[in-house]
């Protein structure tokens, strides 16, 4: 059984787009994973093919309404599809890579994709969706959110990374930022490669990049480091007293 | 002059993929945008059309070259292009909704993505590139980091949303997310919208709406609302004592 996404959108045109090229078209082509975008606007019963609504209690845009997006699930999940339904929207809890590997490993993912204003809260609650945000941005729905979801989860799928694609997660697998990379030309307009880079000694490499990547993490994102200090003390004599 | 986007990749053919439909690609037709790729590869001199590298210091995947990267971006810039110059990276800072409307307020944008093991960070430094990310998981490469950018930054073009869409900023524009939304029918399998919303008691409204932004920001982004004291403080009462 490859792994299985299936997206409810009301552009399913947008699919599968970039995740049809690169590592993650590969994938597909060889049977690692498959990919179904479907047309929420098919399960409406009217004649007009009606979606969504005007918000209750006023403001602008339009809502999808709670049993369009339920008749949408409802033929997209059969009974027993264990696949988790994620619902991207800039109100969900951050995806973080934590997230992406426990999908990956599952046996697949239904995204939901909000457009317009939103989602009616109801059907969100009521269908149990996961309420995922990637990022603190807005975006013009969640078809693009789908796909950097999906092509997160992708590829960690065994055998979708190929040799000249690294299998680490550099950044976030250790909770810090990576390191800077340099390859030839080792001088270029009179900027050198840093030396040590050069020595051929392993430690002093190694020793170097987790400095980097520290003190990259300390400049940009010191909340990284609060966390992980958290997790697992780095310097247990820098904690606040 | 409308806003032009460049984006620097090794898959061209990615592009415009999802930013020409829907809204971003309505934008487009009507000229209020343009989105160029450019093949990095097209830049590569040698016969085989060489554009990357293993990293000097050891390690897995490859990097692209300075003098590659270099070139690509001399040839996408001409002299007295404005456009800042944005690395997709998931070592940079993380991109927020302030540089969204910064760069959609400017001439446009001229994205780098990152593909492999990463980009030379000499050729990063000597072009003053802006660094970026999306987000805390690690996608196969910047192509459609670039796109969440791109669009991000489109719907902000005046002219770009219209009455359909909304033209507020809910999330993130105050400092919270935003509050659930409710739509017909009033009731949908023993399930009422909450009373209030039926009151058409504008201000009753507008003070459970803020309740619920406050309420799910501090259950799923507490980080968000301590952001926010330090600027202006909301309960300066319950600030840490």
């Amino acid at each position: 059984m490859s792994w299985r996404a299936t997206v409810l959108t009301l552009f399913p045109g947008m699919f599968p787009g970039p995740l049809g090229t690169s590592l993650a078209g590969r994938g597909m082509e060889r049977g690692l994973w498959s990919l179904e975008a479907r047309d929420i606007r098919a399960v409406a019963t009217d004649r007009h093919r009606t979606v969504d609504d005007t918000p209750f209690g006023g403001g602008a845009g339009m809502v999808l309404r709670p049993d369009v997006v339920d008749a949408a699930v409802a033929a997209a999940m059969p009974e027993g599809d264990a696949r988790p339904l994620v619902f991207l929207t800039p109100r969900g809890a951050p995806l973080r890579q934590e997230l992406v590997r426990e999908l990956s490993a599952g046996p697949g993912v239904v995204a939901l994709c909000g457009r317009y204003e939103g989602v009616d809260q109801r059907v969100v609650e009521a269908r149990g969706m996961i309420e995922v945000s990637i990022g603190d941005y807005v975006l013009s729905g969640g078809e693009l959110a789908a796909m950097v979801l999906l092509d997160a989860c992708v590829r960690l799928i065994p055998g979708v990374m190929g040799a000249a694609e690294s299998a680490e997660e550099e950044s976030f697998s250790a909770g810090l930022l990576e390191y800077p990379h340099y390859t030839r030309p080792a001088e270029w307009r009179g900027r050198r490669v840093p030396e040590v880079l050069l020595s051929g000694h392993h430690a002093e490499v190694a020793r170097w990049r987790r400095e980097q990547s520290e003190a990259v993490t300390r400049e940009r994102r010191p909340d990284l480091l609060s966390e992980q200090r958290r997790a697992a003390p780095l310097h247990p004599a820098a904690s606040p007293a």
